[in-house]
């Protein structure tokens, strides 16, 4: 088991960092996150930072159809295997950076607050029974969705075009270790109005199972994020409004809809 | 008008590097590829050395249906926008390297011979009279498919898991700068007997207008490659089979499925 830490990447003073979230203070490390980081000795105060995403993914794999709230609700069979889009390193963003609406777009932008699983070790055709070991930790994922543009075309369904505008995938505050996840609940509130709180118990696949399905598809790396699908309550972000996505011991991510 | 010239990239006695091919040798650079590179003195004997994929693309945007007479047999409409999905930096595989059979997986394992478009400059909302400009070059894609898998779910077409397995986004040999592509032909060969031989001339939305339309989806970066799409004549390959995927100028890109 894994030392319960809150990992964070900021930047101070014009210079890219990270370091463990300690109240209100960073214990800087440096080297690899996900190879044996080294503590500098320096404490930052978090007031001075600003945090960024707490990665940066080479991919991040998001699921559809992954909650049997939302299947039921949709009239749609639990999935046998994990069905997924890909967001590119482009989306990503950190906390409290704005969400942008695409240029020539007017349409409705979605949001949708998951669980994030931030991979630690290069996974493989990764064996179940291995799976867990290849997580590095946990964070919130808001996965912004441009919905007009997901069925525009009548012979494709565009769920990279629809996911994958930049600002649309929102990444932290920090990736926590050694958290069990199994009694956690997902909120997300719009303007301080909670609009989604759904158990991550819920989840057809769970993390390890996710880790080790997606191993066959592709060689997940280090700092990779497997999305983990929303639940219900999902809706449109207005010019202005505040999305915040909790999950219980992983604190919250706001991200603003420029205005 | 750029020179033309064929940039590989490469592996010495271990050490990882890139140049101009010119015949049978390769004029070492350092530095950015796309950025500047700087010509080190050095000639290295192209058959003393590896080649790889001639980029290293963070995200691959792959087009579908982008071909009159593919859209025609399909009986599809001509897309308003590009209709695409992503593949990832994890299927990325250079000439000669073999194609993996995904593990667990019996169906039929399609090729497919494009035009691949590498990004030299960053591209957001670039309209499109300055979108050739953001061109570095261009390189022969084999964008291998795992035919079976795409219809598996009748919910959801998985065309990021059909087209993201290991070993499954071939590029190469080289990238070509300067090459005017317009009157260039895709031919794709299994095991030598022609089996794809169209014009690029019958594209419905030609590369300088796809790096401007996607460049209003995402930002793409130097070394994102846009895979073109594919025209009539894709078909399956049997396990240690050759799929060679040629383009006037720009050489050919053999890669066969492991036995």
């Amino acid at each position: 088991m894994k030392e319960l830490q809150q990992w964070v990447r900021f930047v101070e003073a014009g210079r890219l960092s990270f370091g463990i979230l300690e109240g209100e203070r960073i214990a800087e490390f440096s080297g690899d996150i996900f190879d044996q980081p080294r503590a500098t000795g320096r404490l930052v105060e978090l007031r001075a930072v600003t945090l960024l995403a707490p990665c940066s993914p080479g991919k991040m794999v998001a699921l559809w159809n992954n909650f049997h709230a939302l299947g039921l609700k949709l009239g749609k069979e639990p999935p046998q295997h994990p069905l997924f889009f890909i967001k590119p390193p482009s989306c990503i963003i950190g906390p409290d950076e704005p969400i942008q609406r695409p240029t020539g777009y007017a349409g409705k932008i979605v949001f949708e607050g998951e669980l994030g699983v931030v991979i630690g070790r290069r996974a493989k055709d990764v064996a179940l029974a291995d799976a867990a070991a290849h997580i590095f930790g946990y964070t919130c994922v808001n996965d912004v969705t441009a919905a007009d543009v997901l069925n525009e075309s009548p012979d494709f369904a565009q769920w990279c075009r629809a996911k994958s505008y930049d600002t649309f995938g929102c990444l932290g505050p920090a990736i926590v270790t050694g958290l069990d996840i199994d009694a956690a609940r997902v909120s997300t509130r719009l303007d301080g109005a909670l609009r989604q709180d759904y158990p991550l118990a819920d989840m057809i696949m769970a993390p390890a199972e996710l880790v080790s399905l997606l191993s066959f598809d592709m060689t997940l790396m280090p700092g990779d994020v497997i999305a983990c699908g929303t639940s219900v309550g999902v809706g449109s972000i207005k010019a202005g409004s505040a999305v915040e996505v909790s999950i219980t011991g992983l604190g919250s991510l706001t991200n603003v809809l420029a205005p």
